[in-house]
């Protein structure tokens, strides 16, 4: 099953909110810390929990890097766990030069079998190109980030064209495979108005929903105002430490359906 | 010993060249492929012959990844055959929001070991600073890079400069912790004319010698000049590769003596 059709199969439900799978042991409930893997059971109570709902699931690589080799075993075994119908994200922010990236394309998608990446855009073309000769992927490029830095580079002007705007233009060109996405800040609504009429079939994950404040009603709605279905909205620490408590993940699985239900009601006004 | 300190103790005595341990199993020499782990016999024999007369090495972490779990394995036992006052530079060209980017600088730093490491700046500071409270470490952000994708955004220009040159304005206003450089492609001399005079005190990583066609001659006039000696070239493939007999390791050993002998002749004119 191609990356492409998990994701339709599940924004065609008008399911949208992909779970981040942020998963750091100094957070999750204690109770799983008896386990001899903590954080592979506090991610297989979540998915289990919450696979019927999500849109797609997106793990974070720095989160299980930073434990080393078992940290990435970690993140192999969840890998594993998710059912084969879903998305999973491996949100890797990688980008090097050609015969580099060629290299973490193969780590992403050969190794460790996610089904689609995010890239940094900054090093251009040749940096991105061996990842989009996977077809069956969906590489999802940095745009405008959900965090302050955000200012520093991407809000650069040029030719009267923000730095990400003139991301968001080459990624619209280099889609031949339509396999580009582009990430776009969930913290930026005003911007993603503006920007939204160039993002033609690109796919969009937007982070920064939840504890970094971005604002569900006015993303769903920018999107759905111009039939535009081809969106994820990732919702990471809001969902997965919602509760410390043994029945954590039930408590994750309810703030999944609030997030969903609040969609279904905007997404009302517009079918 | 901090990261500096191994760093100066180099290039104070005309050590410039960076080896890069780009090590693929498929380009190895073959003789090695019946050793449990090809690319550590491999990285061993050559860390044995070039340590004397290396400015430090360069693991570029896509090379490791590319094998999974068994690679990274590969890469932190490499880590460890290094002698311990010599500068290791993991390539590994990270960056995200503040509280993952942590999270890279662990993996990097506690987990791995590294001295160094190189960053995208596109996401501006708080992607940054993470890595910036380890005082001892030296990060090397990309600024303009060797490959011909550096024309689609480092070049763009805002406000009368190119967004490399501003990336670098602000490395070196961040750079109050001496523990920032810059990556600049040595496949762009003229460039580096030009930007030189704003490096101040950052450190510069400078790839593209050897197989991507980097001038060494002009690299290292262009520094010398200015009396600026806080700069690192990087060769990988030129020199790891250069024969693929069973002597493959002394070959790249001469290889390395031939560049420093290169500079030196370079450094004569100056001193």
């Amino acid at each position: 099953m191609t990356a492409q059709d998990k994701l339709k199969s599940r924004i065609g439900n008008g399911l949208h909110i992909c779970v981040g799978l942020d998963s750091d042991i100094k957070k999750i409930p204690k109770h799983l810390l008896s386990y001899d893997d903590p954080v592979l059971e506090f991610n297989r109570l979540l998915i289990e929990n919450t696979y019927k709902e999500v849109c797609a699931y997106k793990i974070n690589t720095a989160f299980y890097e930073s434990s080393g080799i078992d940290g990435l075993r970690t993140m192999e075994e969840t890998i594993k766990i998710i059912p084969n119908d879903i998305l999973i994200i491996g949100d890797a922010k990688r980008g090097d030069i050609g015969n580099t990236s060629r290299k973490y394309a193969q780590s992403i998608y050969d190794c460790f079998k996610f089904d689609s990446t995010t890239l940094h855009p900054y090093m251009g073309y040749d940096s991105i190109s061996p990842f989009l000769e996977y077809k069956d992927k969906i590489n999802f490029i940095l745009a405008l980030t959900s965090n302050p830095g955000s200012n520093d580079f991407e809000k650069l002007q040029s030719d009267n064209k923000y730095i990400y705007e003139h991301v968001i233009k080459k990624c619209s060109e280099w889609n031949t495979n339509k396999n580009i996405g582009i990430v776009f800040g969930a913290t930026n609504p005003d911007e993603l108005k503006n920007a939204i009429d160039d993002f033609g079939n690109l796919f969009v994950l937007l982070p920064g929903v939840g504890a970094q404040g971005g604002d569900l009603e006015k993303i769903v709605s920018t999107f759905e105002k111009k039939k535009n279905i081809n969106y994820i909205i990732n919702v990471s620490r809001a969902i997965i430490y919602s509760d410390s408590e043994e029945e954590f993940h039930l408590h994750a699985k309810n703030k999944l359906i609030e997030y969903n239900e609040q969609i279904f009601n905007i997404l009302k006004r517009y079918y």
